[in-house]
């Protein structure tokens, strides 16, 4: 008789219809989290969840009210206190359909056409959580599973995944784990598996300036009052020096440096090279702090970058407006250990020694999530790690993202959960687009890989 | 039988209440440049004033096609070809009355309250035509006028005059004069007979910066790819020194310095010290170039001031866009001998120098005018400001004003007549505003003076 992972391997092979009749009737409830018209398919997607985790056998299944959407919780605690505690952290809702015509088969139904798999959520998350429960439950069918099992699966990861951090806070004994699996970070190419382990933060601030108190002429004012467009541009220009580093009092001194070994593994990480980032943005030259790759800053050093400016008169033609105010919205992606808020505190202390002593300024910080890095050689990251290699034939890479997932951070912050952030999306699969798709061959792979990972954890 | 001088102030007395009636009249018909809904009321307005000139005895009394609205034009030759060629300037044209719920009465109806005169155009400049058709006419009832008069009234200087240039142009021998009077340049104060020998020009600017072909997620592209908010900010950073002056290559060269004796005449300005800037832009402290006083540096030195930002996400809340495109309108306000296309040519310099590689950029002058300096030792300015001083008992204040009046450096570029800029609109008339209005024995005082310099004119 095989042993069980092979059981559970050929289990998954042997499902692989069924699991995709599964995505279907999830991908056909339209919970789009952004929109409130569809707060009934949102309660619907969290009741489909409810009742396939009862089928699978968990205990205390339930949503749990956050305020905004709920969470679908379950656990299986099976394996013995001895054995570690793997929280599955997963999404249920979906981004807006829109625009609709673009679309060419119906967003809330799955179609398959060659390798690919439409419809909306097939990569942006279904597709993914679908994934974890079929690798859980084939892992369940075969038996021996070597760890206790949380489902945390939420309903506003489209909208800022808000009601999270105060919600694990306020209910962190329910969801304490040894570590979390989050399959939503996708892979770098379908031959290449890929392992995220360093997510950056964001502060996320609005600057407002005031200057005098109406709009002047700028034929009976100009050249003796302080104009805030003009300061604000001050402003924000001397927030960089010339090697185009943040000069925000401190910025850099909890930011934890980029090892040799990182920065030898990003060399490794297929386009993803200074001529890449040329091309995707569709510029002539590239731009950034001295001293690292386009790769580097865009994943692994924090920044600084004006979001929206607005000021004056900005219709057609001249309006000779010497304006009473100017605005900003300027953004720092930030790296670990470095804090939203204490990013706060340098931008006020820039701007109360710099501002223009008759201009009054205000900053806001309106957004802001915690930067991540996981450990690499942690258990839970060595088992991830030879489930892929096992699957694909090749190493994983590993990784840092430019991107914010707060979530990774709360867990870190208030379970101690460390990540293994992972997961079979595409960069090609048009997530938030009209007509997303995932990729079947990558996705089965997926759910195998999922089912090693499982047994790889075994002490 | 009194001196031709004195019949005519006493005409003038006799006949104030008709001067008023026929203010009433040309306050009446809504002369509104700015919407064509009124184009018939423009055209009403300017026969009005044919009509009157008619009366007056004129000759060539015509309204002139320049494509906009119509000027009025109308000479009477008659001092004789040694005697000076005299072209008054003005506009019949107002501005728009809304909010029309803020008038306190109608406001294409003349309403004395005290000594005030209420209605739309009454202080710009429909009162001050009116004034200048009355001393005219006092003058020729009375006899001996020693000046040959051309009319240029035209219907456009509330929407920029942009008809005017072509059209001087194009009839400069019909326009020919040995000098102006525009008795649309107001003065400081009831007791204060005010001569306005310097305005500023106009380069105002549209720069538009272009980055990556389309906005970017700045998670992903944030700190590698040159953001053109945070560019446009530091190229108008650099368009001023730590001293407050203007950057831009060659900015200054053309710039005709202050002297001693304007300096010392500008001491004298009532209401025009830093105190009084501070109070009435409602700031704590003033701005601009080292060296200068704020009514210096608003008058009589050239400025670039930013009347308008524009750039990525300006909405409600955060979004994480590195933007493709900023937007920034800057106007420099110019002093004599600098020109509009100078200065947009050492834009371009400065934009060519300084621009980051990886950015396009594209300058776009939108609007301009040409700063002017008149004699202040003219025959027809020691006319004028003895005329002043006989009336108000002090002699008038020579100042230079912030504003542009285009017409003013169009007639000396292109017929070679400088301009007596004078009149007798205060600056709490309200122009451009709700209530509108005239001081009375202002107005009174300044028919007299307009007859004293018509006779003063005599060699």
């Amino acid at each position: 008789m095989a042993d069980p992972r092979s059981k559970a391997i050929q289990f998954a092979h042997d499902n692989r219809s069924r699991f995709l009749d599964e995505l279907d009737q999830l991908v056909a409830i339209p919970s789009v989290s952004a929109d409130s018209t569809y707060k009934p398919d949102i309660l619907r997607a969290a009741e489909w969840l409810v009742s396939k985790l009862k089928n699978l056998g968990f205990e205390h299944v339930k949503t749990l009210d956050t305020g905004g959407h709920p969470i679908v919780y379950a656990d299986l605690m099976k394996a013995g206190s001895k054995a570690p505690t793997m929280l599955v952290y997963g999404h249920y809702d979906v981004q807006p359909a829109d625009p609709l015509e673009l679309w060419e088969s119906p967003p809330f139904k799955t179609t398959q056409r060659g390798a690919l798999l439409f419809g909306r959520g097939t990569s942006d998350m279904k597709g993914q959580v679908i994934a974890s429960l079929a690798a859980v439950e084939a892992a369940l069918t075969a038996g021996s599973v070597p760890v206790n099992i949380k489902w945390m699966i939420e309903g506003e990861e489209e909208i800022g995944s808000s009601s999270m951090a105060d919600f694990i806070k306020a209910n962190d004994k329910l969801f304490a784990c040894d570590f979390a699996l989050n399959p939503d970070a996708g892979m770098l190419a379908p031959d290449q598996p890929t392992l995220t382990y360093g997510l950056r933060g964001l502060a996320y601030f609005e600057i407002h300036l005031t200057g005098p108190a109406m709009d002047l002429h700028s034929g009976f004012f100009g050249g003796t009052v302080r104009n805030p467009a003009n300061e604000l541009a001050r402003l924000i220009s001397g927030m960089h020096d010339d090697k185009n580093r943040v000069t925000l009092p401190g910025f850099y001194d909890s930011v934890r440096p980029l090892d040799k070994e990182e920065r030898a593994e990003f060399k490794r990480i297929p386009h993803t090279g200074d001529s890449d980032y040329v091309r995707e943005a569709g510029v002539t030259g590239l731009w950034g702090e001295a001293g690292y790759t386009a790769f580097e800053r865009a994943t692994s050093r924090p920044t600084l970058e004006v979001n929206g400016l607005l000021s004056g008169y900005t219709g057609e033609g001249p309006k000779t407006v010497l304006p009473a105010k100017a605005m900003a919205k300027i953004s720092c992606r930030l790296v670990a250990d470095q804090k939203p808020k204490q990013v706060e505190q340098q931008l006020v202390a820039y701007m109360k020694e710099h501002t223009h002593p008759a201009v009054k300024w205000e900053v806001k910080m309106i957004s802001d999530a915690d930067a991540s890095i996981s450990k690499r050689d942690s258990r839970e990251m060595r088992a991830m790690s030879k489930a892929l290699e096992t699957v694909w034939g090749s190493k994983p890479i590993f990784r840092r993202e430019g991107g914010s997932i707060p979530v990774v951070a709360y867990l870190q912050d208030m379970l101690g959960a460390e990540c293994v952030n992972t997961g079979f999306g595409l960069p090609e699969d048009h997530i938030h687009s009209p007509n997303e798709r995932m990729h079947l061959p990558t996705w089965e792979k997926g759910i195998d890989s999922l089912i090693h990972f499982i047994y790889n954890l075994e002490s």
